[in-house]
């Protein structure tokens, strides 16, 4: 007995019949006696056909008018859905982002949610009816449709159980939890019964892909109980809150990679000061997501920077470094394509030293070169040869006792 | 200079290449010195598409959930007509029918529109700015997206011009304008430089399908000169305006005609006064449209009645009847179908008596049977056997100097 948010991403609604099942997963919890509000994303491919018709009449089309354009997909889920319920009988009521009383900064494409009137949905809520909402987009002071960009919907869905006051919020998408790696790819892959905000926070950022950073910022902030579980199977998911529970005693949670990675080497600066920033404002300009930056000075009047950043920024990258050459007062720019970026996350790192330096023994007796290093309280990065990242991420995952058959020893 | 409001229906926009073509006009008519505002419908097959996928999930869906749904097909539109026009260089935007102030009854499916604040289009047209309204959609007192039913967009375009005092209203469709009868089917079909509203009314209500009767009866109460043209080819259309041009001094202006049509007779009803009202309450309530009715008294105690309706509302005006046999108090009931309504339309007629009868002089001549006769003023209409309606279309157009290589003589 309680409020439950539930989200359901693209595939989960990717079809009439997988709206159908989400129907039923939403009248299971009903059933059970609780009140809900369904927070749904737009069905399957519908959002790259847009798109697919926009690039076709312009190569820049208007962010406003790509809003105005991407919020039918999830409005379209919101009915489809609603007709479901009404047809098992249950009543059910659906709003757009405007109606739920989603309010967003004035910026179109990636908008940060400000406020929510939670009067629209508690009152439909208080007859009894399940609430529908759409993901992903709200409405600007001047009365403009926003969307919320990456991961949106994810985000719709805490913030509307952090102000409703839900005892929880459900991510329902297609794994059935956070595991301990990508299980696609490393064997002994483990599923996490609980994970702490922080923990989670790093696995997302570092591509683990799962849910959206922005909405686990969000949850931890709002301390809004997040579970990541499968809209197909029934089991249970991977809670994700304050204090996750320890039973393990494990000083590293997970391990993380992400290939497509380069390194772009900026050599002989001679005004550092000035440079590092305005090569940072530069590229941020253009959107470009700089990861790890590594700064070395050479001697007394030059220095060099290394930063990592996507492959297919590259081509921009180069561009703008160029374009800027004497205002950045640079001799050359260097770059390394096809490198990886693995990383170990746990919150027992903090009263654990040394596990950075097994974590890089471990590369080392693999024979994997670490090309740059990164570091927080719970996670430390390696930039390594894209060629040896599952065997990085086997092996690390073996050391630290992550597989599957290896737990509650 | 002036102010224009266009509107282009589905076939109109029906893909990108068509969003194109239809940019050039909006562009070809801003470059003559005009404000313009554009009225769209949803894309082609769009909205049977969303009507396919909410029959899927339920035989009866919500109407609330069916405006909420297919309102998101005429959104797509104004965004991608609008990146359409950026990408040529015009400064546009787009206003969902909430969003340009468009406010209707409470009523879903087939709301009315109540009133429409000028402002946001207003303001958007002061900056110099081409503005793109989604037709057929408004919002409710209480902030439900609501659609218009039937010919909606037609109905949003009038509407628009009239609260903007714009100068026309351009309807565009895929006919070059208002033919004096169907050039499908009947050879030397004229099309009229312009018609008056009442005119047009006639020929709207008696299937001529251009232009939905809503439409212009807004536009006849606001005095919103309208054009039917082609959004295909660059000539002059029709003109609908209060006093039509009367330049070829025609008394029947055109000749419409429609299949599909049932007569329903039900017999000796003991009680007139009460079965009559009670037998059309009834088939209202199930939406059920009933065009021409004849009474008939046959003796002092029961008299007969006779009422014409489409072909795929047979089977339910026959339930409805036959579940009230008592209350209406008939003997039996008999229907004929396969029949179809042929009529002459023209505000000539008024001044002009003999037309009617020259009418069923003509089709007695081609060995016709008139089975039921509805007349008003500028409009007489004949229902007779479906297998003659095309013959007697091309009669009727010979007989009253309809041909094109008659006039101007």
């Amino acid at each position: 007995m309680g409020l439950i948010v539930q989200k359901f991403g693209g595939t989960s609604v990717g079809s009439v019949d997988h709206i159908q099942n989400v129907a039923n997963r939403v009248i299971a919890e009903k059933n059970n006696g609780n009140d809900i509000v369904v927070v749904v994303s737009a069905m399957g491919k519908t959002t790259d056909q847009l798109v697919g018709m926009a690039k076709e009449l312009s190569t820049a089309p208007s962010k406003r008018e790509m809003d105005m354009l991407l919020s039918t997909g999830e409005q379209v889920t919101i009915s489809l859905l609603t007709i479901a319920l009404n047809a098992k009988g249950y009543e059910a009521t659906s709003f757009t982002g405007w109606q739920a009383g989603i309010k967003t900064e004035s910026v179109h494409g990636d908008a940060r949610i400000t406020d929510i009137d939670t009067k629209p949905v508690s009152q439909e809520l208080k007859k009894g009816r399940i609430v529908i909402v759409a993901g992903f987009q709200g409405l600007s002071e001047t009365g403009q449709i926003t969307t919320l960009g990456r991961g949106g919907s994810d985000t719709t869905a805490v913030a509307l159980a952090a102000v409703l006051k839900a005892d929880k919020c459900d991510i329902y998408t297609d794994v059935t939890g956070v595991f301990t790696t990508d299980p696609r790819y490393v064997k002994n892959a483990r599923k996490l019964p609980s994970i702490s905000y922080d923990e989670m926070l790093e696995l997302a950022n570092l591509g683990a892909g799962v849910l959206h950073p922005r909405a686990v910022e969000f949850a931890k902030n709002y301390n809004v109980k997040l579970e990541v579980r499968s809209s197909m199977e029934r089991e249970e998911g991977t809670i994700i809150e304050e204090v996750a529970e320890m039973e393990e005693n494990l000083v590293v949670r997970g391990v993380a990679f992400e290939d497509d990675i380069t390194r772009v080497s900026v050599l002989g600066i001679k005004d550092p000061l000035i440079s590092l920033s305005s090569i940072f404002s530069l590229l941020a300009k253009e959107h470009i997501n700089v990861d790890i930056i590594i700064q070395s000075i050479t001697d007394d009047k030059s220095s060099s920077l290394s930063f990592s950043i996507k492959n297919q920024d590259l081509t921009e990258t180069v561009k703008i470094l160029e374009k800027n050459r004497e205002a950045l007062s640079y001799d050359q720019i260097e770059w390394e394509s096809q490198l990886a970026k693995i990383s170990i996350v746990g919150s027992g790192m903090i009263s654990n030293p040394g596990v950075a330096a097994e974590m890089f023994n471990v590369l080392a007796a693999n024979n994997i070169v670490v090309k740059m290093v990164s570091t927080s309280e719970i996670k430390v990065s390696a930039v390594i040869d894209q060629a040896h990242m599952l065997n990085a991420a086997q092996a690390l995952h073996q050391t630290f006792d992550l597989a599957g058959d290896l737990v509650k020893n």
